[in-house]
């Protein structure tokens, strides 16, 4: 089993501030954490703000990947957890970081766990929230919400340690998840089955797509149960291609239904 | 009584950047506090770096006071707090961030509370913890435990934040402590009767006495408990300086004594 600490991946989307990606770097690595993953920075890690601001997390920066997009940087990940300070459409199960982090801490003993933030001035978009399988939210005054982009990290690293130092590894046997990766891939299946079938429009197919993800990623998806889906998703398909017809001749003719 | 939101004030001893001020600035705003104090400072409010770290907490900014020295700094106030990353001497009663959160949320109930911060690269030196009452520390990795100024400040008003939302203000009524300003005052003179009596060195008396700051400050002293310190101080001050020698005739004429 891997050790717990090696378990958590912090994203950051766009950044666009070295100084924020140097402070991140000594966030993570003062809570005890090493995996920083930058998605199409608009800042360099190498810059001299990034290593003014890690101090002496530069090897966290060093090591730092850079990835072009969020679903190949989540590729390994088996939860996808996004940080939002919005309420909004696509923002209703926001749960609050220390209860998440309860949580996160008992399921990182076995699954990788991706902590994503948004870019500094608008967070996550709509778009990058459906490679969110959760949504936390950082308790703040109603009055200034958004906080800085590595003072967010450090809330979330901290809340994780404490959560990791206080976890009675106690529970049964926890679940081994579905990658994200798979999740998605398995979602694209779906949606293009559903496409396929006409319940989902043409002209917005996401929207209630974006809710199915959502049940999904709630209930966390077994290896076994993606597998299911997968197979719903190409029976779906095989439907709407023509399978129908084939089947009825099938049933017309008592064979046994695939 | 007051708001305990307006009730704790974060001190900044020395801090050199203007950016780390500005950031602790948006990250008492972002957890609902708003006064900002700085010793000494070595950057200016004013600056641009400051400004842009603040965001929209530049009115935290505006209204930050400086003060000169740390005791003026914290004159106001009823209950001081100390964060350090270290142990060593005179850092042995620190305790974990969390655990001193839920009680400082309770106290700031009546009592003003000040959590001071120490410079950038060095901390709260020996000399500043005299005004400590209490320390704190924020739990870390073990291999890098020097966390940046303004996350502490940011971890330490989260802790604050969550332990005033789920505080039950089910307790008794809360005591009423001594202010700083006169805790210090009477440790001056208990420090003065002290050196009179001959029990501290000259050379070196205020190693014997930060332990008995510290045993004051662990108890919390209410006002009419330290009245009867300055007492006690007045009294064996008097003593050395020839009030023995008064007492002694006292007693032999069979007087009441004082």
């Amino acid at each position: 089993m891997a050790k717990p600490f090696d378990q958590l991946a912090f994203v950051l989307v766009r950044p666009k501030s070295a100084g924020n990606i140097g402070s991140a770097a000594r966030a993570i690595k003062n809570m005890g954490f090493e995996d920083l993953r930058l998605v199409a920075p608009e800042a360099s890690t190498k810059e001299n703000a990034a290593h003014a601001m890690a101090v002496h997390a530069n090897d966290v920066l060093a090591h730092a990947r850079i990835f072009a997009t969020l679903g190949e940087a989540l590729a390994d990940c088996h939860l996808t957890v996004g940080t939002t300070c919005r309420g909004g459409p696509y923002r209703e199960a926001v749960r609050p970081l220390r209860e998440s982090a309860i949580e996160l801490a008992e399921a990182c003993r076995t699954n990788r766990i991706a902590m994503i933030f948004g870019t500094e001035d608008t967070g996550l978009t709509n778009q990058e929230l459906k490679f969110c399988q959760r949504l936390i939210t950082i308790p703040t005054s109603a009055e200034y919400a958004s906080i800085n982009l590595a003072q967010s990290v450090i809330l979330c690293a901290y809340e994780l340690r404490m959560a990791l130092a206080t976890e009675k590894h106690a529970s049964a046997q926890p679940q081994q998840l579905a990658s994200a990766a798979a999740v998605d891939a398995a979602m694209e299946r779906l949606k293009e089955s559903l496409l396929a079938i006409g319940f989902l429009p043409e002209e917005n197919p996401d929207h209630l797509m974006f809710t199915l993800r959502g049940i999904f990623a709630r209930s966390g998806l077994a290896p076994r149960e993606l597998e299911i889906i997968n197979g719903i998703a190409k029976h779906t398909k095989w439907a709407a291609e023509g399978g129908h017809a084939t089947l009825a001749a099938k049933r017309a003719a008592g064979k046994k239904l695939r």
